[in-house]
């Protein structure tokens, strides 16, 4: 039997798991709702089970299982020690102890937007890269930093927060971390809905987003390719507090490609290209002109990430 | 023979070099002009004939040698091509290769803010600590980014340089670097000294400084320190922007300690603690109440930084 790995990725509302071989192709994959009553504890002893009894219906033996790697949405230590999972009830443990009293296989545990990081350098957009941030642009704004191969958790988990980096001092509503000002504020695809929204309040100029009967951040974009002034400002303004957050990345870390996903990145190069130029004007010299690309691996960028996250600590 | 390496430190205007143990004692240390004609490969063949006279003065056998070290005004890629030596004169070539025409030992080049975060986490005010950031507050700002007790060089070499980072869109004056807004601008020797000019120009205010003969940042703190309300604003100021600057670099990677270098850091407590009061208005809470210190070393950090590169990059 070849080796396998499983890559997990712990959401909000639903658990991914793939199973893939050594070399990182995807040979099957699995969704189920994430556990949402009881202590953050109690997901990671659902997808535990869930882990085993696929163990036993595909047949598998346990040398055969390289190990699992496993993504969740919060901050993540080095050491898999979970700070806090805000949004699935708190609770601070250890995720590979919490594992291991079900499997007997390598555990590790990463952030989840960090590990669809690694999945989009492995096998997506990133492919070829060896220092790469991913923005991930969606309900908020989520980071991965990767530099020589490896992710910068930091020293609390907390690498690669770059949804809550601080871009705009004149800011008056607050943003879900209780600060004003945050790139999320206007990036995310919420963030994007506001500020057409503030725009439309704002003037009298004609636009079609004034027919739309429910504004979307694709509603926004759609309308910016068809040329819509209104829509196109918004678009520019987002871009522009994106340009500002990645040139401040770029001037602490220094990578070479900035690649953008999650549901908002479906825009495509209208935001690329839009970005960039934006990034250009706030960055030095050595650090103009990196790669703008667009995430590759969709809603798979975390188990991808969070196998490659256990095949790197194995011997293979 | 107990067995020493060489640290040296190249500035614009002196080359520093020091005898270390493999403990990272200093034994011994020299400095001598910078020379500035010709290219920037020359400095290193006269760096290199200095080590070589100094091995033979100290009748030192080349197995007593463990390395030597380099510290380097501009950016460094990890495998030691050096990009650009702006302040020294142009050339591109490989360190490690220029010195190996001269010494048979190992060689190990970093960028010179680089280094001195090396230094400082190694013997200064980051000891202890794994993840750490050195701000050199001097003519310019200049900035050391360790993750993991390793520097980040960025892929281009230019990780870490935090005097560039963008923060104020209000701002009008060109920095150095060809941008508007930089760091560099308020929080260098030169830039507190700016902003206390502005200040003065913009208000009769009584204030101290309009009495002194030549306004260093050495005065304006010294001032505040009395309770001189224009230069406490001035201060104030500045360390508002090195705060924002550090929540940037915070959201990025999560360091646990912010270390201050560089002649202005001869401020002392005022600075730290001002900063730390302005970070924390920027920063997520999960990023709040790192460690803001002082950095130890003074001139010395480049020297125990490029012996701490080399120390690393061999078995002792």
């Amino acid at each position: 039997m070849k080796k396998v790995c499983f890559g997990v990725d712990i959401g909000g509302t639903a658990v991914k798991a793939g199973l893939f071989d050594a070399e990182g192709k995807l040979l099957d994959k699995w969704s189920f709702p994430t556990k949402v009553t009881g202590q953050g504890k109690d997901i990671i002893t659902d997808v535990a089970e869930f882990i085993k009894k696929k163990v036993a219906e595909l047949n598998l033996q346990n040398e055969d299982i390289l190990g699992i790697g496993v993504g969740i949405p919060g901050p993540v230590k080095d050491n898999s020690d979970v700070l806090e999972l805000a949004n699935l009830g708190q609770g601070y443990f250890n995720i590979e102890e919490e594992m291991h009293k079900y499997v007997d296989f390598k555990v590790k545990a990463g952030n989840d937007a960090n590990v669809a990081a690694l999945g989009e350098l492995w096998q997506g957009g990133g492919k070829g890269y060896n220092n790469m941030v991913l923005a991930t642009l969606g309900t908020g704004v989520g980071g991965g930093i990767i530099i020589n191969g490896t992710v910068i958790a930091g020293s609390n988990g907390a690498g690669g927060e770059i949804g809550h980096i601080f871009v705009n001092k004149e800011e008056t509503d607050t943003c879900g971390c209780g600060k004003q000002g945050c790139l999320e504020q206007y990036a995310s695809a919420t963030g994007i809905v506001r500020l057409a929204k503030q725009a439309l309040e704002a003037s009298e100029e004609p636009s079609k987003l004034r027919n739309a009967k429910e504004i979307s951040a694709k509603t926004v974009f759609d309308c910016a390719k068809d040329g819509d002034a209104l829509a196109m400002e918004v678009v520019d303004k987002a871009c522009e507090y994106l340009g500002i957050a990645f040139a401040h990345i770029a001037q602490v870390v220094d990578p070479e490609a900035f690649v953008i996903g999650g549901g908002v990145s479906k825009a495509g190069e209208i935001l690329t290209e839009n970005i960039k130029k934006h990034y250009n004007k706030y960055v030095m010299d050595a650090l103009k002109n990196k790669e703008f690309k667009l995430a590759t691996l969709g809603n798979d960028a975390g188990i991808y990430g969070s196998a490659m996250l256990v095949l790197s600590a194995v011997e293979r």
